[in-house]
């Protein structure tokens, strides 16, 4: 497979790989809006036929939450083999302690019964506020239910019911043909919207039919996260939950051996690239979707760390929001990153238009730069100038006044 | 010295210790307000007798702008002695190349033929809209005029002259009294006010006329900088042109030979740390001066990355803004600042009202801490739960709305 793999949008999300069925359910522990005529979906299960591969990503943050927790345990204990995803949102089951460890275990435990599977071949998510307790009755019978309703056109239903406040739904599938035959990947994911304080999780789902160890899964499921889930940031918060879980069934009789198999890459790469970008899209406040490339660097680290800096940049992102071409708020948050950086042979550019080249302002293209950030989705490059050749990418969002409002709001 | 020292608060800032004499004046750098009835005071002038013992801590930020390049120079090729310190506003000399390393060096001699010293024995300091070049023709004239009215009354006037756009201007002197005699230290600073696009400079100005040598002083203003000046965040940015001077005149006749002398430390930190916490509470858009403690920190690193991680949450700055005491911000901002930390041993207060203990939630104390938060004044506490000793405490303000206006506003 050394020919560049062809990867075609295709429907159907997580159920577009062969082997999967999902559901999503109403189990009653996402609060129902006043004027809505029936209850929210707030209950997941994705199933394969049996024990496939599995890989997962999980949070770096130390208030680690149970089910967290709970899934890294079963990933270990089962050798990398799943058989049911299961998640609920509106409860983040974290800060939760004894009892929320037991009750990540109990959920576990009654998907891997409706599934047919042992509760180590169970990987579990929970999203929603952080410190009560996991309702278990009515995840229980959640679970029931939705084992019932797994179909292999469930994925619409599953992808609507992990949201918490979420603007818009997050899906994709693709699928990829190499000379070995073609493979689907598909996935779901939520981001992080919270309206109801002290919401903040990030997960996302995948599936593919391609034929893959674990070990190779869960490189190759590192590797592209780095650059799309890991590449993204709202707030420059990480949130207690987050986690992206990949199943891969095998049933395209597509075998991958290698974790940088460009096939399984630009498969993984395309279903998670347009996640990771819808979740900043539907970042709380944002109204443009910012491409923030750092160029010159001497080492990927110092291009990753400028990029990250500059898209966490209350000054930036602010600047942005109001259309400003602000490059000196650009290289003075490069500046402070910590990365080498050169001013004397910096540059900055707002979409094509170069505000700041080698050490030197060019406010005369001021406007041009101000036109182009006109757009909801604006690029921004900074060159660190050290002459090196690695560079990053990240996606961010413009930081609003109405960021502030949702996240002051007292909750009630 | 062994004594506890007595500290009083006394008038005169920077020319309350002896030895000094400051002048601030307008040179029409900084533009005039529409309504103001006369040009704005933009040009600050500190001089003492002769070369006298003086320290510096400079941003780290590596978009140096130029002035600070010159002082470090010159205080370097002076043997940390200086007898000049000058400072405009309006403009900060940053990213304008070697026109702009000129114009700082011309700033530093034409300050020196005004104090009767030699250039190395001026540092330079300069504020303002980054990018433009600094006019040296109104620069001269401003030196030459504030020369005239150096006076050992004129702190008032240099405090106006070094703001751009803080709310407030920022002074401090306090008496040390000790067995050996008393000395005295004064201050000013000025904040990041940042209504004018691409202004982003904290700059404080100390003096004493205690008797302290060069290396002594320098290793003095960097233990207590880390602790005031460094300890404070208003949205995590770092500007181009920080910088913090100090000079020690001598004339009270008290020595001081160690840097950890406890009258030392106590008399520039008393300075420092009111100057620090003015410049938080002139943050823009700032309602709240927020007191954040890091305590059970297994080293005073952790503790210190846990403070600032939690000080620049935008999610901890907005609830605090809300007045929501919303303790699951605080433990996962913690959780992701990369210091140790022990979920079920952790704890988070909202002034004394401790609403998470040792991993266990109290919500029913959520409004008493909400009471607690109603004023302009809130400290929060949080343990990491590791079991060690170490602590760190930041100040930082709530982050508005009105920060996001304020930073948005596309420049004119």
């Amino acid at each position: 497979m050394t020919k560049t793999p062809v990867v075609q949008d295709i429907d159907g999300g997580i159920t577009a790989p062969a082997g999967f069925r999902a559901a999503g359910v109403a189990c009653g522990i996402k609060r129902r809006k006043p004027d809505a005529t029936s209850a929210p979906l707030d209950l997941a299960l994705i199933v394969a036929e049996g024990p496939v591969s599995a890989a997962a990503v999980f949070t770096t943050n130390k208030a680690t939450a149970a089910p967290v927790i709970v899934s890294r345990e079963h990933l270990a204990a089962s050798g990398g083999k799943a058989t049911a995803i299961v998640v609920n949102a509106g409860c983040a089951n974290a800060c939760t302690g004894e009892a929320g460890m037991a009750a990540a275990r109990d959920m576990a435990a009654a998907a891997a019964s409706a599934a047919g599977c042992t509760p180590d071949q169970v990987v579990v998510a929970s999203t929603g506020v952080i410190g009560v307790p996991l309702d278990m009755t009515k995840v229980k019978a959640g679970i029931s239910a939705a084992a019932r309703e797994l179909s292999a056109s469930g994925s619409d239903a599953a992808m609507r019911a992990i949201m918490t406040t979420d603007p818009f739904p997050k899906s994709k599938a693709v699928m990829v043909t190499t000379p070995a035959g073609s493979f689907k990947v598909g996935g779901i994911a939520k981001g992080s919207g919270m309206i109801e304080p002290r919401m903040a999780t990030m997960l996302g789902f995948l599936t593919t039919d391609a034929n893959v160890a674990p070990a190779v899964l869960q490189k190759a499921l590192r590797r592209v996260s780095d650059e799309t889930f890991n590449a993204i940031t709202v707030d420059g918060e990480c949130s207690t939950n987050d986690c992206v879980f990949i199943l891969a069934s095998g049933k395209s009789g597509v075998e991958i051996t290698r974790d940088d198999d460009p096939a399984l890459v630009a498969g993984l790469r395309a279903v998670s690239e347009h996640l990771a970008r819808e979740i900043v899209r539907g970042g709380e406040g944002a109204t443009k979707l910012v491409t923030v490339k750092v160029t010159g660097a001497a080492t990927y680290d110092d291009a990753w760390l400028a990029a990250r800096t500059i898209a966490n940049s209350p000054l930036v992102k602010t600047a942005i929001h109001g259309g400003d071409p602000n490059w000196g708020r650009l290289v003075a948050a490069a500046g402070r990153s910590g990365a080498a950086f050169v001013l004397d042979r910096a540059s900055v550019a707002v979409g094509p238009v170069q505000v700041f080249v080698a050490g030197v302002p060019h406010d005369e293209r001021a406007d041009q730069a101000a036109e182009v950030m006109k757009s909801d989705q604006v690029t921004v490059t900074v060159d660190l100038g050290t002459g090196g050749t690695h560079a990053a990418t990240m996606w961010t969002c413009d930081f609003s006044a109405e960021y502030v409002r949702i996240n002051a709001e007292y909750r009630t």
